[in-house]
């Protein structure tokens, strides 16, 4: 019997460990409770109504069809059984496995303060970005219905909680919107009225990045018209605002991009993880106690590995390569190889044409960081179903079938059974 | 004081009566339940995956964006107060008219059986096509999840219920996605195995077609793999099939086409309906009663007008165009105009390269059909934000603001307040 891997989700990590395993004579069966593989970089322009949902999601087994080894199933992992070698789904059915790449990723976290979720949505899955499109468009729909201007100015008011990446893409993104996009469409207010706070604990916007990268992000977001409060914790969400220890905004739209905490699949393995729930593995990405699975991917911390692989679409993929690669190893009899993250930097964007971006040494700000960004995108898109190609084909998918609409929103329901 | 004219509801009815008041010293205001204005005709891709939903629907006060006289307001309209005249909001707010044109359009009717609903969605909105879209694409993944060979059958079932053009495009689509879209994607079946069956209670399909056009639809659909049953009515749905008299056809995907029943909104005005809950309304729109309220599109019955005014979009915007215009002979202390349906024709698409068509005595069939569908749809789209250019648009989309992702699916929501 061919030896079985099992792939749990369907992020880049997943998506690239199963390609890695492509004609190789084994059985693969890669899970995700939803249909499809999300282009995480790119969700903030559809919580940003810049893109549509199928614009940055494929279905995974399109992508997988021509991988003859591959079984693609939607399904909800309970629990993985490492004793056993298997995996609970939700219907209480196993799957065994001889090898299994857990890449579940992670998932927002409150600091402890679950019932913040509710007011103040995060951005990880495309349901997220739909609900904050909803939310952001809705504000500016009840300040044109709102008579009384304190009410009308708490429509009109966003806050985005975490000046990390994605909430400095969310915050310049919702500046544009009040600032260009809705330009002229209201006839009670002015939209550039609206004001968008970027709320952030430390002491500077992209903490992770250098220093003058973050000073001129901080300048090109308030450029744009975001007002930024560093140094700030927000102690309080509810349905009308954030409270910030004595200080609270009135904001009817709230976002959440502060903290990220484990997949709970990781608590399943009992096996060590970290504060945030990560599980810790070993330099070649294997568990100690179980070497036949391997974690990758936001969700893994990977052993001595200084500085810590960060938490982006590239490490994810690097791991998912290299955890089907040793997979491939170990069958044919040969150590495995350790795991080295080959950082090729990182950007965002601020609003519609400015961009920072660091390469080991090089900082870019600015338009020449923009075009960098676009450029960056589009090779990795490309090497993403040819996406170059695909928005050439947006115009002319109206006559053919094969298309970017196949997306199903959020993960199975128990209704769908 | 200029004239206020409230136009209740943006589908084509109330869009083009809007525009038709473009410039009048008056004021508009524009109500609908949801932020965006739909192009129907369309909504079947959507719901079967081909399209996203922004291509086919854009937010009403982008497109009302250039007219000044115009507000748009997301509200949901309780009633309307035709003594008093005014319409109430959810809110019970009041919005008081010197005009009012309801344009509000039908909803789905399972004949008195509205348990039937939550198993058979039909398609009318944005939120429809999604859920249609959801359930279409999950028969399969749950059918690759299935070992039980009866039970994957029946989530390879699909009914779809009357076969009017709607449900003939829908089949015919299903059908497709069936045959050529998912081809290769599963591995435990067949998708061309799946099944689809279409139901329709009349001896033909496309009953309000010529009889030979009516032919050569079954018969193409048949060619697509689609199973026709004539002369048979649904007795019964539930969450695993659907029950016609004696037969009993196990499908866990079944959609509804058969049946649409007026907004509610006509019943608040106090005046006769016909059987459906359409008002009837005089030779140029207007009620009998109430000389400054006109009905317009699928919620009015033209009285005297033979034969009937079909429910099409070209017919709601040719009544909202009159209705508008009526408006404004009235204020010029002119005599209203009577309305006389301009019969444009009927075009159905059965699958992807082919239709059938009248228009007046000419009938046109399979691949010309279709094509002459294509270029009526551009030509239409044209005129609708000049959709040519927005689909090359689309190519560019990423690198500009103006777009078509501005859609919020679904009416406001309680808690939205």
């Amino acid at each position: 019997m061919r030896p079985r891997v099992i792939i749990l989700g369907c992020g880049f990590g997943g998506l690239f460990a199963a390609r890695t395993l492509r004609g190789a004579e084994l059985d693969v069966t890669v899970l995700d409770r939803v249909n499809h593989h999300l282009f995480q970089p790119l969700l903030y322009q559809v919580a940003t109504a810049g893109l549509s949902a199928p614009a940055v999601a494929a279905p995974i087994r399109h992508i997988l069809a021509d991988q003859k080894n591959v079984t693609v199933l939607l399904a909800e992992v309970q629990r993985i059984d490492a004793p056993r070698r298997a995996v609970v789904l939700e219907d209480d059915s196993e799957l065994e496995y001889d090898y299994l790449i857990v890449s579940t990723g992670v998932t927002h976290s409150y600091f402890g303060n679950d019932a913040w979720a509710e007011h103040a949505p995060g951005l990880k899955t495309l349901e997220d970005a739909m609900e904050i499109r909803r939310r952001v468009l809705l504000g500016y729909e009840h300040a044109e219905r709102e008579s009384d201007p304190l009410r009308r100015a708490a429509w009109l008011t966003s806050v985005v909680i975490g000046a990390g990446a994605t909430g400095v893409e969310l915050a310049g993104m919702m500046a544009e919107i009040a600032r260009h996009t809705l330009r002229g469409e209201f006839r009670r207010f002015d939209p550039s009225n609206a004001r968008i706070v970027l709320v952030e604990a430390a002491d500077r916007v992209l903490p992770a990045y250098p220093q003058d990268l973050s000073e001129k992000a901080r300048l090109q977001l308030e450029r744009l018209g975001v007002t930024v409060w560093l140094g700030r914790r927000v102690t309080s969400i509810d349905a009308n605002g954030v409270q910030l220890g004595d200080d609270r905004i009135a904001a009817k739209t709230v976002v959440w991009a502060a903290g990220v905490k484990a997949s709970g699949l990781g608590a399943t393995l009992g096996v060590p993880l970290d504060g945030a729930g990560r599980v810790l593995v070993q330099a070649d990405l294997t568990l100690a106690n179980y070497s036949e699975i391997s974690v990758i991917g936001d969700l893994a911390v990977v052993s001595g590995h200084e500085p810590p692989v960060p938490g982006v679409a590239p490490a994810a993929k690097q791991m998912g390569r290299l955890a089907a690669k040793n997979i491939l190893r170990r069958i044919a009899g040969r150590d495995t190889q350790t795991f080295r993250y080959r950082d090729y930097g990182m950007l965002a964007t601020i609003g519609r044409n400015s961009a920072v971006g660091v390469l080991g040494r090089v900082h870019l700000s600015g338009y020449p960081a923009w075009l960098t960004w676009l450029l960056a995108h589009i090779y990795f898109l490309i090497n993403f179903r040819n996406r170059l190609v695909v928005m050439i084909d947006w115009g002319v998918s109206y006559w053919t079938f094969q298309r970017f609409a196949r997306v199903v929103f959020g993960p199975l329901r128990p209704k769908d059974r």
